[in-house]
């Protein structure tokens, strides 16, 4: 447990930067490799110690991922940030296996509503924790850490309200599945505060003290900070984020996605809630992916600059 | 007070819109004084109770508003809505007064900052409250209710920190004044969380049994709803927002202004907040403000919809 401050707040959080994968695969042009190798060397340079850099997805199915493994060989990782890959299923891991060395960790992912699992995936959730299940040990043999991401942990869009109990009873299988880490994805911004407040309450007095919790919001309907500040009030201390706000849809203008990173670390420093992140080279990062895209970011520090004073 | 929800929560809260008037006086190009009396018609019609109608501002200073007196005659109230219009000092209101059929509150404001408010209005601190306590007493003779606005009360972009202790001498006094509200406006966006939840419980404690007070937050940096949360946990049930997130400087293009009346009213509905608006009617208020400004706006509900699953 992260030590409190007067506020009853952690006096310090992780941060997951997700945008190179959760970002970069909602763009609809070819983010060339080069710089996609140059935005992640960039991150990596900020502070932020975990960073998802890519997916072993089909390039069918992604083709702007289609780059993972030059990718991978091409980022200059500093030796105290963790990389992490997207792995769909266990094809996706054989195909990630061979560049073992370039990476530290796997997101796996399963939905816990059965109508986003089937349309994002076409397997049931039993099926999707029966690849789970199979892969995860594999991964662990190999000294590999796992994130299972729940999708539409805190609502649906097909089928609305999702239980809680749901959620938890899913946690659980991931947990006997090996899983080093849960992430609950707030995939299409349904989510809350007071909803995410007694969400994370439960889910750390149940979980926490064998696996780490990891909070991923989406800023769909403007909420995504509000969530991030329920969940550290419940004692939360593990998030991801994505810089300039990429991810989620980039049409029509202005739907978005992740909760920005330099907008969370922003609104966290100013808490008093340390991330180790330099917002400045945070920022920089952002203006240099709203230069390579060529259109204007979500993300709202970005165009405001820093709060500075203090 | 309001009664509470099992989240501790206010069960109800009320709405000041004031799109009309803090955010179309931002918009550089001229809105026909037509088309602002169609929208304002349309947002009294959406369960809003409190709107801010326009500005008896002088025409040279802010030409975007120098059709109050026609917005104010051209305007069909229904009985249940409170109109106020903005009253920056005496020859304001003396304008102002010959219409005082077509209103019912005024707003005035000073800054917390010298250095704000010597930039704003050209007048230290003193001068302003002297103004205030010259303009209150015949603003009540009259019947009329007065909101006296705080800027810069959660931080100056010119002096950095403002000391709540500052604000709230100044609470005092524009209370001796006669104001009957009292709104702190976070006007660069400066303000956190856990700063505005430490204020709110402060100026509650010692000011709400004499007076309304009042959150207006801007979403400057992406935590307007957050600190709009960090309110509503600290009893705070009176708030001010802006039809398409209105407001603040439309230059650059994604600077945001105040927080969006639509999304404020999705997150307090989804929270179980009632606020008395009807959500679609604000959504189509801000889609026909966003066709007359022939702009994206900074809306997130605009874009994504209501969540509709309850």
């Amino acid at each position: 447990m992260s030590p409190e401050l007067p506020s009853g707040l952690p006096a310090t959080v992780q941060i997951r930067e997700v945008g190179p994968r959760d970002g970069f695969q909602n763009e609809p042009e070819t983010i060339p490799t080069a710089k996609k190798i140059e935005l992640i060397d960039q991150l990596m340079r900020t502070g932020v110690k975990r960073l998802e850099a890519t997916s072993f997805v089909r390039a069918d199915v992604i083709p702007q991922l289609s780059d993972a493994v030059e990718v991978l060989h091409g980022i200059d990782v500093p030796d105290d940030v963790s990389i992490s890959v997207l792995v769909p299923n266990e094809r996706g891991l054989d195909n990630a296996l061979p560049h073992r060395d370039r990476f530290d960790e796997i997101g796996v992912f399963c939905s816990a509503s059965e109508t986003h699992n089937r349309k994002n995936v076409n397997r049931s959730i039993e099926e999707s924790l029966a690849g789970i299940d199979a892969l995860v040990p594999r991964a662990l043999a190999e000294g590999i850490k796992v994130e299972a991401v729940i999708a539409t942990s805190f609502g649906c869009p097909y089928e609305g309200h999702v239980d809680p109990e749901k959620v938890f009873g899913i946690v659980r299988r991931l947990i006997d599945a090996g899983a080093t880490e849960i992430g609950f994805g707030d995939t299409t911004g349904m989510a809350n505060p007071v909803q995410v407040g007694r969400f994370f309450t439960d889910a750390i007095a149940r979980f926490s003290g064998e696996v780490l919790l990891t909070a991923h919001f989406h800023n769909t309907r403007g909420q995504g900070l509000a969530n991030a500040v329920a969940a550290l009030q419940a004692g939360c201390t593990s998030f991801e984020s994505s810089f300039g706000e990429l991810g989620g849809c980039p049409v029509p203008a202005g739907a978005t996605g992740n909760i920005a990173t330099e907008d969370l670390v922003s609104m966290l420093h100013e808490m008093g809630v340390q991330t180790g992140v330099d917002l400045p080279s945070v920022l920089a990062a952002a203006r240099a992916v709203a230069e390579v895209l060529g259109r204007p970011l979500g993300s709202h520090t970005l165009v405001a600059g820093p709060v500075e004073w203090r």
